[in-house]
């Protein structure tokens, strides 16, 4: 594991993933790895951390997850800007070598099966909480977090300290066709009030 | 309505929240009005129009939406920092004025009974899915998007401008603690590939 990678308190989990961050969708079974993008996650609760994301029928990832009953949601880098749209508009299911041409490097933390995406920001090993209405009906997943980690570089002692990182660490928003923004410039309400 | 505010083409209305900020939930029931901030909104189709927002049954905003089947889901701007971080620190049940005192301006737009937040830079008028599992086991609640309009400075043609337009205007993405973040730069993958 990067010397970089440090556990995440579950309890801060949620944080990695609240300012609304286009994630990666990890995903193992039988043999088979897979990587989508998703801009449709969000964090569901606190203590257990739970979180929401949505994977289309047309995902190879969403057999991966309903089989395996296991996925890691991991938060992109604008370092990783052309990997996330490519991994995010390509599927295994028409392109078995999808992963190798978009530089998807994997790698494992013991413990867990499903692959985790090198280069990221933060990982958030989920099991799932089956759902069938919601998987059925709206393509909702729903995850417990069940472990955490983040490059210190950019989440240490709980918080996002993207202003004082590297820009490239920092996360990426997608919109539409191809455009995504980068997180921006820290602000501090008045707590006191 | 302020001259600025255009509707939003419903197939368009996911971009509007697709970055995932922070947005402002405003409710109303028997001449009750309430708005809440959520850090917890998330789209969930494309058409028509779904999102999910996770509503605490702490909150006085549950009672008014579970009453009246309506919420507005609005992505609050920077210049509204200190507006976002007290309407979700403060509770209606406790604090009768909260609203006046964190200087929130309600408007209303015809044909649509729910109160929505002066200021933003984008609306979305739902209508709620009943869903008394979710909602009970995990404060998620469905809505579809039967309206949407954004300040034109910012989100026109289908897009956001944040890069053009005064930084003032840009989105909030809530981490914890008073502390959130602005949206940042545009960047552009390459869809060619």
């Amino acid at each position: 594991m990067d010397k970089h990678i440090a556990p995440v308190a579950l309890e801060k989990a949620y944080r990695l993933i609240n300012h609304g961050p286009t994630v990666l969708v990890s995903s193992g079974h039988a043999g088979v790895s897979n990587v989508m993008a998703a801009a449709w996650c969000c964090a569901l609760d606190f203590a257990p951390p739970k979180l929401t994301v949505v994977i289309d029928k047309a995902t190879r990832t969403r057999a991966l997850v309903e089989n395996s009953g296991k996925f890691v949601i991991q938060v992109p880098t604008v370092a990783q800007l052309q990997l996330t749209h490519d991994v995010g508009s390509k599927s295994l299911l028409q392109e078995p070598d999808k992963l190798e041409r978009a530089g998807v490097e994997l790698f494992h933390i013991d413990g867990y099966e499903t692959p985790f995406v090198a280069g990221c920001s933060a990982w958030l090993a989920c099991r799932l909480i089956p759902e069938p209405h919601n998987q059925q009906a709206y393509d909702l997943f729903i995850g417990e977090v069940v472990g955490a980690w983040s490059d210190t570089r950019v989440f240490r002692d709980g918080h996002w300290h993207f202003e004082d990182a590297s820009p490239e660490l920092g996360s990426l928003h997608y919109i539409a066709g191809g455009n995504f923004y980068a997180i921006g410039q820290v602000l501090q309400a008045n707590t006191d009030k």
